[in-house]
C-alpha cells in the first residue's frame, strides 16, 4: 500500500466545532481531529461527539489525511472514544494513539478496532499512527513496533510514530530549550526505529507559533535527521513545514545529475566515481533516489 | 517512600578520617563514603574499617543522605566491604554500588545485603544507587535496572542510577572533552533509561575543580537533559551543583503563572490556549507540575 | 589474538586492476579489495576473479591488513564472492561483511566460511568486520555482534564493526551534513556497542576528498567519540586519518606523567589526587593507559 507523507499535522481540538469548521477551507497533509490533551477534561464527552458528527458532514478537499487522535489506553477513555467514531458513515483516513507505553495497548487497540472494521464492508485500510511520549516508551519502542508490523493487514496498517516531545520532557524531567539539544537522543532514536520497520517519523511540536524563522530551522534540522514530517499546532505553520519537509528545487537538480552520472558510470563499468568534488558510489544514489520519490509523492 | 533528590553527591575517600570528619560541619544532599575507585589499593582494608567506625561515630546534621560506596561485584571486594559496614550499629542511608555490568550482579548484591538485613530489628529502607561506568553496563541498563525494580521491597529500595564517565571513557577508548560531546549518547540513554524506571539519574563529575563557571554551565546542561544531580569531588563544587539543579525564581514563577492560566481554561473548557506566544497543553502543564514539586522537595 | 586498529581503511575497487596494482606501494592499516558498492554491476564478476588472482600476485608489504569486500548476504552474491576468494593459495588477513541485518546472516557466513576454512591447512585465524548501515541493522546491533561473539573461535575471529554511514541515511531517509549531526545518535550507539563487545569501531567515511581540513577534523571527532579508525575513499586521505587516529605527543606525554604522578600516590595510600589543576583517580589512569597501548601498537 502506498503510504504519504505527513509533512505537516495539524491538531484541532475536537470540542472546537467553529476551528474544526475551518479545515473545510485548508491545504494540509494532515489534519487531526484531537479527543486528548488539546481537549478540556469537562468537554472530553463534547468532543467525541462533534468529531463523529463532523466525519460526515465535514468535506474538506484541502486535506490529504483527515485524522483523529483518541484518548490513550491508559486513559481508560479510548474505548468510549473509538465506539462513537465507529458510529459514523465515514471513518477518518486515520486513527492516531497517544502514549503508547507497551505492545498490550497496541494488542488491545487492534483488537478493539478490528472487530469495529469487521461489522462494516470492505474499504480502504484504516491507518494508524502511534506516540512515543513517555520514557517507557521510548524504551519499548522497538518492541512496540514490532507488534504493530505484525498487525498490520488489509484492514489495518500502522504507518507512522510521532515523538510527543513535551509529554516526553515531562516523563523524564528534562527542559525543552530552543535548539532541543536535550531531545538528541530521543528523537534519533525514534527516526532510526521508526525507519527499522519502514514507518513514517514525526518529528516534535514548535510551540513557539509566532518564531516562524525557529520553526523554520528547527524543520529544516528534523528533515535532514530522516523525520518525513512534524506536528503543528497553528495554520500559520502549515505552508513553512510543508516546504522544510519536501525536496529544494537545488536538491532535486543535485539528485537527478548524480544519477545521470551514476548510470553512465556504471554503463562503462565504474562503479565508484567523483561527482562534484565527492566520491560517488550506491549509498548516495539510494539517497538521490529518496529526494526524487519524495519530490514525486508531494507533487 | 518519598525519594528525595540528590542534587550534590560528594567523594570522600573512606582511608582519610580527616577529610570524613570534615563532613560533620558540611551542607550537602549526598555524601559518599568511598571504599572504591579514591581509595588506593594499599588501603583497601583501611577505608572500609575506617568508614564502619565513622558511621557510628559520625555526626553530620547538613548532609540529608549520608552514604558509602562500596567496591563492585566483579572486584571480588564487595563482599568484605558489605561485611564490615553491616557490622556498625547505625547503617548508611544509601549503598552505592559501581560499575555494574549484569542483573546477575544485582542478584547477588540483592541476596547478599537482604541476608543482612534480616538479621537487624525493623527500620527505614536501605536505599541503593547503581552506577553505569561501561559500554556493556550501558548496553545491558534497561535489564539491570528492570531487576533492580524487581528486588525492591520495604527493606531495599533501588533509587539511582550515576553515570560515571571517566570508566565510561576509557571502557570505550572516548577522550573526555570540555563540552562532552562523546557522550551524548551515554548521557540521555542513561537518563531516560533511569526514568522509564522511576529513578533518579545522576550526572558525570567535573574534574577540573577550580573552574567553577564551566562547572556551573554542565550542572545547568545535564539538569535540562534531565539528571536530577551530579557527582562532586571538591565540597567548593557542591553549592554551585546544588543551585543549577533547583529551578530557578523565574522557572516557579513561570510554572505557577502557568498551572493557573490552564485552571482558568480548563474551568472554561479550553484544553490548548496561547501563554506568553506558546501553545500549552497538558505536556507543558505536567512539566510545570515537575518544577513546582522538585521547588517544594529541595525547599 | 592481538588486534591491531584499522585507523584508515582504504576501498579499491575490485574490478580495478591497475589501482589494486598501487597497493604495492602504499602504507596503509588496512587497504579492501572491494567486491561490492565500489563495483559496477556489470563488472561484479570480474571483481571477484581480479581479486583472487591479486592475492596470489599481490606484495604489499606496507598494507598492514589486506582485506577483501564480499557483497552483502542479501544481495545473493556473497557465496560465489567466498568461493572465488577460498580459491587463491593466500587468504586475505579479513573479510568484510557488508549490511548485516540479522544474527541469521551471521550464521550463514560462518557456516559458509569455517566450512572452507576446514578444508585448509591450519594457519592464523582469519579475521573478519561486519557493516551496520541500515536502519534495522542498528536496531539489532547487540543481538548480531553477540552472534560474532559466540563464533570467534581460532579459526574465525569477529574483530570489528564499520559504520556504513551514507546506506544509513539512505535507510533512514536522512540528509548527510557536513558536521554529520544528523548521525550522532548512530555513530555513538555503533561505538558504544562495538566496545562492549571488545571490537574495534571504524567511522563513516568523508566523500569530499578534495578538503584535507574537514576531513582532519572529522577524524579527530570520530577518535574522541572512541571511534578507532576511519573509511577512506582515497589514498591521499591514509596520512591525515591515520595521524587523527594516533595519539599525540601530548597525550603521550600527559599520560606517561599521569600514571607516574597516580604511582607515587597510590605507594604513599593516595587513591586520588590533584593533578594539573583536576581531581584525578583511577578512571583517568585507565584512560592514560589506553593512550600508552594505542601509541604503542601503532608504533
Amino acid at each position: 500500500m502506498e503510504t504519504k507523507p505527513r509533512r505537516a499535522m495539524l491538531y484541532v481540538p475536537g470540542s472546537d466545532e467553529r476551528k474544526l469548521k475551518k479545515l473545510t477551507d485548508l491545504e494540509v497533509d494532515c489534519a487531526v481531529m484531537d479527543c486528548e490533551d488539546g481537549v478540556a477534561v469537562n468537554k472530553k464527552v463534547d468532543a467525541r461527539n462533534t468529531i463523529r458528527s463532523m466525519l460526515d458532514r465535514l468535506s474538506c478537499p484541502g486535506v490529504r489525511d483527515l485524522a483523529v487522535r483518541v484518548n490513550s489506553v491508559s486513559s481508560g477513555l479510548a474505548d468510549e472514544d473509538l465506539m462513537e467514531i465507529f458510529k459514523a458513515e465515514r471513518l477518518p483516513s486515520t486513527v492516531m494513539l497517544p502514549k503508547v507505553e507497551s505492545k498490550a495497548e497496541v494488542q488491545w487497540f487492534v483488537k478493539t478496532v478490528k472487530s469495529q472494521l469487521s461489522k462494516r464492508s470492505s474499504q480502504a485500510p484504516l491507518r494508524v499512527v502511534i506516540f512515543t511520549e513517555t520514557a517507557i516508551g521510548l524504551l519499548r519502542l522497538p518492541d512496540i513496533l514490532e507488534e504493530c508490523q505484525r498487525a498490520s493487514d488489509a484492514t489495518l496498517v500502522f504507518e507512522g510514530v510521532v515523538f510527543g516531545s513535551d509529554d516526553f520532557c515531562a516523563s523524564i524531567g528534562a527542559t525543552r530549550t530552543a535548539d532541543a539539544h536535550e531531545l538528541l537522543y530521543a528523537r534519533q532514536k525514534v527516526v532510526a526505529t521508526a525507519k527499522a520497520f519502514g514507518m513514517q517519523a514525526i518529528d516534535l511540536v514548535y510551540i513557539d507559533f509566532k518564531d516562524s524563522v525557529g520553526l523554520e530551522e528547527q524543520s529544516l534540522q528534523g528533515a535532514r535527521m530522516g523525520f518525513t514530517g512534524k506536528q503543528v499546532i497553528h495554520p500559520n505553520q502549515i505552508p513553512i513545514v510543508q516546504t522544510a519537509f519536501s525536496p529544494s528545487e537545488e536538491r532535486i537538480k543535485w539528485a537527478q545529475e548524480l544519477i545521470s552520472a551514476f548510470e553512465q558510470h556504471q554503463a562503462t563499468g565504474k562503479g565508484a566515481f567523483d561527482f562534484k568534488g565527492s566520491m560517488i558510489d550506491m549509498p548516495t544514489v539510494l539517497q538521490a533516489r529518496n529526494i526524487l520519490k519524495l519530490a514525486e509523492v508531494n507533487s
